[in-house]
């Protein structure tokens, strides 16, 4: 607005406005109040080939331990200059535990979650309760729940960490702890505690509590899997079910509420039958994608990225989405959609309207 | 207050009340407004030995038609008279199903559930999706959906039907509508499509809507008996998850919601350890339980029944609750305790503090 | 369905049967499950003309006193036997209090609410604090909260007193306690305790506790007469805001969370233009009206009834309802509308949608 | 961890994480999760009589129009750098619209509020509905809401403006969109037609719409001033209501659902009698306040500010708060409180907890 006023009156009163703690709307309205999303965040693609041999170099070279706790490696969005965040919400990482490694206990107030890649062999001891990791499994750790992980296996295992981490940064509401040195519980039970408990579908154990954040803790890929397939076999014959189409979608949820697993994230599960593609959609918020099986392409705005198993994409708020798969195509989401929709910023004429 | 007075002004003031419509407070109170609960429904238990019986002669001699729609018994508390109620809120009933015979499709607002007791072979038709009926399921059928039955076993097959008859009964609120005379679906799939959707722990079907009944209509008995006997080896091991020392109970709920399975009634499965017993326990609002399997007894107030498989126990509000286990004891039991949360009617002490 | 079977055996069933406290559906089920309502309350007017006039002379001929409690007279729909319930769910009265009498204190689980018809000069003290009655206004008694009266007018006081005694009864859910028979605290302010806290507009004590009985405890006239005003203005010119052309009105609601005042009934008070019409409109539930200022008519279902200020109306469940105002047209409601959302009862299309 | 590694390999594993778009965590897992939040917003105050002062100036040398919209001039916390934040999720700024003058309408996807100052004689219109603004009120325009402003004094008018606008940006979530140049509406009621239909205590318009933000748009300072001096009066009587000795309270709310008035943000009315003391409270989430009148202490961790009417202060997440008033002292404060709530944010153990 002002840009041509140079006189003496008005350079001053900027420069006293800047020597009193003050900045004047007009100069940077356009960048605070933008007409739609302008996301740093990018579309991105992280190749899985590229990300696991680099991950492998990392477990013969760094050592897990106290202080940096974890052998997690964060995909780091092009965008977002110095932060080792997927999106301006959204931790991703993957995770490399090699033989016979651990990883101390601690506890954060941010969520996490860990969905495997690859092997199989490691327990992660959850408040206690010792929960086994396999390929393709889900499993929660819920803000402020103390976690160690031990692997008993000969072989690496490899996971994806998502975690709230760049949220609870952007609101100053990170706590960390850490506990003991040594793994406490080296136990490997088959099934943990909190499964036993409520695993069984529609059955709530009446002496247990319930929580906001889920109190089954591990979503095993038989079950995923399963369910995948009867909204496919459905969708075959004619019956509802499925998203649309060829493309049939799970949600982690709580058992005791219905509502998401994680308060601030949701995690998804999403299966395209050959040469299906899902229908272009747009969110306010971003998520992270990662390719659990299959091959397919991920058209992002003016962007179309081929995907193949283990590939990670980033998809920044308000960017077109469609997937479309080449060969049947599994792939794992998770997004801060929670978040929007609790705060009432999932869409504009969504928040007039509420 | 006013029993002495008898002179002619007060007589002809209570002849005018009558004539107007009118009836006095002061001469009803205590009835209208006891100190505590002061149900007409006794304690009382129904022998399934003698239920059974009868309820096969009644398949010999009466057909299952139109109009009288289905060969339910209904257990009528001896202390409600004239009516067919279990308890004031509570239709139980046993219905009967003989080889080969059909019940055509109706709906109706008051929502059901069966708990089967014996037998198989019965298909289930709601909203148009068979569900097998098997010993020890617990299959919904929530308000104004359609539903028939049709056996295709050479044997009859028995369960407990339970609704909330009275409770709507008492709100007016009754809507009844009748089917096609003749069976809609004769089809006998293993699974029924809202359990190919909804019986996977945990994972919400992101196609299919969310609804305050549960769309998972089928409670499985080997998921209920999992269940039982996870709570009861975690209480063995010393792990929380029973509800308290050798009893185990679940409560079967809407996976979508978390909340009960249907909005007006609560359905439970409990197993209590031989030799246990339950905490003396009593709640506003009433209750229905049918033994499934083993032998013990209720400890009704002063009463205490012994009670062997198939018998079912009419507990009344604010009565004395405690069952004791002689052999492993297998209980199933609905209420209408989601009724009193609602309405803030589950405690005097309750309703002052909220 | 068997009414030929006259054979010994079908007899022999039946007895057997009633021997063993069982009743067959079929024999019962057209009563049972209607195929819409069939309420056995009836429309029916009381006159205040009458009522009035009755309340006078009870005033004269009984005194208030402890085990009766309150001179409270309780409209008995025709089509209830021998109960004194307005409707089902609903009790309404005239309470009557004479010059300097007083009521002593109780408290029930029943809720309860003071619709004020005539006079003033009576405190009602409810947990300690003492609340003043005026011509138009409505106090709450929510459920177990100790309550008295004591009028020190040298006039008699007349108002509604609405209760949910026979949902209360049906759900055998009561409790009553008596409290000192002498009244506690003779105070007369002008403004009571709650309503210093939370009679201003969208502001929230945050001292004090949110409940889900209202903690307003008093809605006072010249608020709703204003607020009912508003609308009209609103109305003629052209703004959003009534509810039809001509017909304003308000509910009576917590401000703590915006839902109803008491949790069992619903309270509003309704104003017609000279002239104007409400829709016909038809509830699963029922209701009771009160003309407070102006006449009009009824129209419930084929009957049309003339009012007028102080006669009260009863509307059965599912009964058509229309208001007709000769004159401006004030009148209060009270219904049991909020049950029937919480239990899903509301419509049989809602209860299946939801 | 590794900071001795510095062999070759190492530092060739770090160079290809940079080149493949990855970071390590365990390099930076300190400041990503720190042990408690350590924000770089620092508690600061902003003095009136400087801000005054400036704002005049800016009214003098600085046009209001299309583009930059508003003279509004944000308070920046010197521990945010480059950004015209007071905290990391809140913006403030001092809006100063002189004589006479206008701004156009816009709507935006933030919420925002206005707090008054000084003056009168400005009305906003907000979507539509003309609402006057006067000191000691607060204003609403809740997200996507159409709204511009018009003075029509001969006096400036200044306000404090408070928007979530750092949260939005945060998110990726801010939509805005342009209206006419000019005004659209210049009438001048006394009051609005949202408060016409919402400003009567408990009493809800049975046609309006329900929803999540406030539909009451002005809360007025004389409802505010009144509900505080009762909450005194009630604590100097010994009574409950206050929120501790001496301290009053009101929250802005919803009147039809209880909830914060904006969903994203929480206004609260503090005042404080002579000599009275907050205790110390300590938030995850950040707040900013405004003294309205009186004088008194800020006590922020170990810094103590003395503070006089005008004059705002910014408390980062985390730091501990008490205010101390040396006159009767009126503190107007917004904070980011219910983000935390919604997002089980609100403190480490609560997350556990639920």
């Amino acid at each position: 607005m002002p840009a041509t006023h140079d006189d003496v009156a008005l350079k001053q009163l900027y420069a006293d406005f800047a020597a009193t703690g003050l900045m004047p709307l007009w100069a940077t309205r356009d960048d605070l109040m933008p007409t739609v999303p302008r996301p740093g965040a990018r579309p991105h693609v992280w190749r899985w080939v590229e990300v696991r041999a680099l991950a492998a170099r990392a477990g013969d070279l760094v050592p897990v331990g106290r202080g940096g706790e974890r052998r997690a490696i964060a995909y780091a969005n092009p965008g977002i200059e110095g932060e080792p965040y997927a999106t301006p919400t959204l931790w991703a990482a993957v995770q490399y535990l090699g033989p016979q490694e651990v990883a101390p206990a601690h506890r954060h107030s941010q969520s996490a979650f860990r969905f495997v890649l690859e092997g199989q062999g490691v327990w992660t001891v959850v408040d206690g309760d010792p929960v086994a990791m396999r390929r393709g499994d889900l499993l929660l750790t819920a803000g402020w729940r103390w976690h160690e992980h031990h692997n008993i296996a000969d072989s690496p295992m490899l996971w994806l960490d998502g975690l709230d981490i760049p949220l609870v940064a952007a609101l100053d509401a990170g706590f960390f702890e850490f506990g003991p040195d040594e793994i406490t519980d080296r136990s490997t039970p088959q099934l943990s505690r909190n499964e036993r408990l409520w695993r069984h579908p529609g059955l709530r154990p009446i002496g247990a509590p319930v929580t906001r954040t889920s109190p089954l803790m591990a979503y095993r890929w038989e079950h995923t899997d399963a369910a995948l397939d009867a909204q496919l076999e459905l969708d075959a014959a004619g019956s509802a079910g499925a998203v649309e189409p060829g493309h049939a979608a799970v949600r982690f949820t709580n058992p005791a509420t219905g509502g998401d697993a994680l308060v601030t994230m949701r995690m998804e599960m999403h299966r395209l039958e050959v040469g299906a593609a899902s229908k272009v959609s747009r969110s306010v918020g971003s998520s992270v994608w990662q390719v659990f099986d299959g091959d397919g392409t991920f058209e992002l705005g003016r962007d179309v990225l081929d995907v193949e198993p283990g590939d990670v994409v980033a998809v920044p708020s308000w960017c077109d989405v469609r997937v479309r798969a080449r060969s049947r195509l599994d792939v794992f989401v998770f997004s801060d959609a929670p978040v929007y929709e609790m705060l009432n910023l999932a869409s504009p004429e969504g928040i007039r309207a509420r």
